[in-house]
């Protein structure tokens, strides 16, 4: 019984994610094999027997997408973030809030589209080389929803828009400023290659993302010296946007760190039901608790002093004789709650088999805790008995 | 009445901002035809129609600057920081204080002059081609005024100039240096290419900023190796300016956090007109709180035990039956407080509708403030009675 | 006695690790010639009487790596993490856990294998341009195992492997969205150039990670639009890797330190054979202090108020007349324990001699830990004891 | 007597300084001069007039560079770090510390030789072109000791200096290893350009280094592959250093912020003559506040409540009437700490004009360190007495 709800809920949560996950796998695989079929085709090395038969595996491609597109159309009103409690408030609700034009005009959405009207007129029009034909490869953009840290880079691109806009802005005057004096330096010494400012633009802009094609350099000294210039200005300049994501990386690992904190409490057995106030008053007495491989937590026999979340790392309970697979626990386990709730000592030894960073809550916060929040120590009284008349099988 | 002094400032800036946006509108409008008219003048594929009728609109963007740089040079004396209580005073102040002539020999204030002398030159010569009527595409420093979030730039920028200008200073050193030991290597392999040191000078910087144009490659082994030297060199030390400005946005960041708590602390009708000595204390008292999308923050009919400032985020007021447009507090406004003056049960739930960042005042250290300030416990008082003979509407 | 105990574990370490060091050495300096003389083999400018006789090099390197590899696989049961404690209980371990072939298909191990066959091909065809001998460079990879500080990078980037890839798959759906476009815009204006949408991604993958070759080059307005528009992608998208790194190696870097801290601590002759519980609660009274170079840590006559451990740094006991070589304590040493143990002034001064950071024990927690912990209060009784009966040496 | 013995110290130093800036320059412009005569003579569009009569410029660059290395030599024992206390005793420290001697072999004492043999080469030689007087560029090494802030660079890189050697470590096997791999699959088509795994390397290092120069590029399908993974992994690669820099820096500014305070804190008049364990006890009872730019700090008559230490940015002393010239006090400045010493009311009103960052110290925390240190007690008693007796002109 080290977290037996909590493991429960997440055998539901692997059961459920499965199915997921296997249509996610076939959207996937419609993505990759669209986009790589139309890319490949187009070359001498691609395999004559597959270029004929494209549209064979076009087509089953393009009923995926379809239905995937009439599916998203039609749950989208489940994914508004607060639903109404009962159904004829909730239906009342979708006709005033347009959930699915929202879908439809939103970018996914419009790009969900465009990628079946594209394959669409490649099988009717026949005609594989074609503009139209070739915005399939957009599908690709589609593989944003199954990106998994994705959400993490947009929340920071988000938060730091201002300052990342404000640089790629004085960016591109810093560009167009040097452009136009390399122009004026060097028009008289190269006039065919600098013919016009556009032209030194494009220079400009090789030049000062350090790119450096070679196609257009300066010949002169002074032109040289612009060049020189250019490239410093702009190394330094796209060096802020490292900086800003950097400082932005941080921020948003700290705020996370903090959510997943609260989350390992508030989904944790012990704390399950409880309201959101007591479990800020919870990890308001948290102490953040860092041990390298190989520590030990507590010792066997020792006495009961502090409940243990595991927020990071990796933990094995000592049993003897060893069991072929040894019990560990991870990241949002908890131990060391039963002997603080039986009053008792501990009845085994405890060791770190990853650095670990843990969330530890001694025994005096938490009698304060108790004596704090009635509901807190009702819920632990009744955990007790439960277990008590259960099996007694750990610390 | 959530915040309602709060909200009629809000809508006196806003309607203020609508002007000054007009304007400012106008201006970047002037200034990227009076750039972009230039570029695209001087091309063969810019339309015909522009290149013949560009004086008709180089008069009017004329106009505009001029006007603007004699109202910046009126007005210059009102951007002083510290202006003097009465008229007198203020008066002896601009005698004694040049602020015009400030204006006049500053940086955008020079831009300004040169846009409109550049402007004129065109005008007046009718030479479309001479390099003093190319320098009306400086009037794009003109738009630095108008970039929301370079100021957060050159903040960072000014208080690392140290470290940044000792990196440049230390790369130009090696740039000399490897170029010089490149010079005497390749000479005698490709003496019409490596002619002199600025020859190899040029290559040095082209290579240390891993532009690589191709223009000037070592062809000897020993070339080969000093060149994969340069080039690893420029980009471990071009590596410092991205990890000085990480360091130096994310010390802003906490910084300008700090600053926002106290704008948001200080600007609300709940502490308007208290001295910075009590804000301070209030600050001092805060807890930071973080809580993820769709938690609840207090529960209706629970006790009141905090006010919350929201430092970042949006939280929902949860009021039965919904109405079509939900009521939401966003970054800057404050809720919970009515419970803590009026004693009684929260009248609303509340939940966060993102991630969000709270400022937590407690019970007891809302009450330990008001036994040591005064005036925030009149100030209270009167608000509260205020609040009861008007509408007993919300929280 | 300022750490006996310490200094003899340090040197029994040091001698350890001489063995170390030395069969490191053979094994580092065997990779570095098996590599070498394959990489300059094949080049006119490798002196050719080292080509002639490598055979009779490639046999010594061969037999270290032979040897190497069987040592490995048959200590490889020594490596688990956890060893049972009776012999009996060991050997069914290693039957039931099958450590020598983990070690035999795991990433180094068969590069080990892959290197050694390499060789043998070699000598036993006696051709030396075939691509089968060309893969003993592999054996570079082995040196992984004797970089310093590579761990750490391993672990920042096995950390942050989630938003890493994130970064990358979006790059790749970039290149080829807009490798797609470019294809469509250039394809007529340079057909043999873009003949298919794969150049186009060489295209592609040499602008967006601005190396820029300029074998392949947009040559319409609008093309070198999507050209500028790839290489700001391209350099926006890389600057997140800076900022993700950067943010994990702080994180990685304050963990460590924590865990450094507990290592101090725990290795110290003071709390030796304390619990990880004593010396948790011991570590939650240390107190940081940063000190300059050159000041003064406590004076001599001075009362004790403080232990003090070296974080970081170094300090110099003042003693007169100044010994030849000046008695310096580093990183990891302790000072001040000895006036607190036998309660007296402190009988030398403690100066810094570099920038120093201290972990401090102030003498009120120090009283407090010792009435909480009667092993502790027992052991530094005991500790002085000894001391007093010895010579009387130090502060 | 806002700060009147730290503004005398201010003097003296600035002084001082100002000799030893004029050295500086005189030797910084040498460098200069003899570097930058060297790399533009050997150029044609170097003025004559300079190239004839270089060596007359040559000689009193020489004999300044001669004179400051026989100076350094001479003085090398005076930046020996601890000093001994009376003569008798720093003569025999001298003979057996050998300062001179390691001056000599440092990398510096080597280089100004090097410069000075560079020189005297070219002036007896009389041959303006061979390599040995070229080597007088190296001068610009000699700029290091000039450049400010150069030494947090330093103090980064040295502690960083694992990490990074691990990343250019790994880097050069990848290089290695992706040119094998790329020279094995482009040998057969390219023959004359991959003619050795050499030119591969070559082409491995300006690839992984994003240089491309286009010398060398794979032309096969899987060599642009390769070259894509090469270019990935290469960036991916460098933006470790970034990463750890970024890391590196921000430990260093906290750490140089902390000494910064203790410098504020033990320069002050009011805590001079202090010990360190006394102004240790001061710094831990230090609140940091930052206040934006145009708050009061606090206002004319209000109760004195703690002292105010500028730790960055300004703020000014509010009179009546106003000043030509407003008195400002910047960091490292104190305020606030008359009314205390005098037990009354405020004078003044102090205002932020920049955003700024105080430590303050509390009226409580203010009485608790005077009655725990007794020299401090004294110390202020004194400077209050010696205060009241002279002008009383402020806060």
């Amino acid at each position: 019984a080290f977290s037996g709800n909590y493991l429960v809920t997440r055998n539901i949560k692997a059961r459920y994610s499965k199915l997921q996950s296997f249509i996610s796998s076939i959207l996937v695989i419609s993505i990759l094999l669209a986009a790589s079929t139309r890319i490949f085709q187009s070359e001498a090395w691609s395999i004559l027997w597959i270029a004929d038969n494209v549209k064979f595996l076009l087509i089953p491609i393009l009923f995926i997408f379809i239905l995937e597109y009439l599916l998203r159309l039609w749950t989208a009103p489940d994914s508004c973030p607060d639903l109404p409690e009962n159904n004829a408030e909730f239906e009342q609700y979708i006709r005033t809030h347009h959930y699915r034009l929202f879908y439809g005009i939103s970018f996914l959405g419009l790009i969900d589209l465009l990628v079946i009207l594209s394959g669409l007129f490649t099988l009717i029009s026949g005609n594989s080389s074609a503009w139209e034909g070739y915005l399939i490869v957009f599908a690709l953009l589609k593989l944003s929803r199954y990106i998994h840290g994705i959400e993490i880079i947009a929340a920071v691109l988000k938060k730091e828009r201002q300052i990342l806009s404000a640089t790629f802005i004085t960016l591109a005057i810093l560009i167009v400023i040097l452009s136009t004096i390399l122009y004026l330096v060097e028009r008289n010494v190269q006039p065919e290659v600098f013919n016009s400012i556009p032209s030194a633009l494009w220079w400009g802009i090789v030049t000062m993302t350090t790119t450096g094609y070679g196609d257009i350099i300066p010949m002169t000294s002074i032109g040289r010296v612009i060049g020189g210039v250019a490239m410093l200005v702009g190394i330094g300049t796209l060096a802020i946007p490292a900086g800003i994501l950097a400082s932005g990386f941080a921020y948003e690992l700290k705020h996370r760190e903090q959510l997943n904190n609260w989350h390992i409490i508030s989904n944790l057995e012990l704390f399950a039901g409880l309201d959101a106030n007591c479990i800020k008053d919870i990890t308001h007495y948290l102490k953040a608790e860092v041990l390298p491989a190989g520590a030990t937590v507590f010792k066997k026999h020792s006495a009961p002093d502090a409940i243990y979340f595991i927020a990071d790392g990796e933990v094995e309970i000592q049993i003897f004789p060893k069991p072929p697979t040894p019990i560990r626990l991870r990241s949002g386990d908890v131990f060391g709650e039963a002997g603080l709730l039986e009053n008792r000592k501990r009845n085994a030894s405890i060791k770190t088999t990853q650095n670990s960073r843990f969330l530890v809550l001694d025994l005096h916060d938490f009698h304060t805790l108790i004596s704090k929040h009635v509901d807190l120590k009702n819920k632990i009284e009744s955990i007790n008995n439960l277990r008590k008349s259960s099996s007694p099988d750990s610390n």
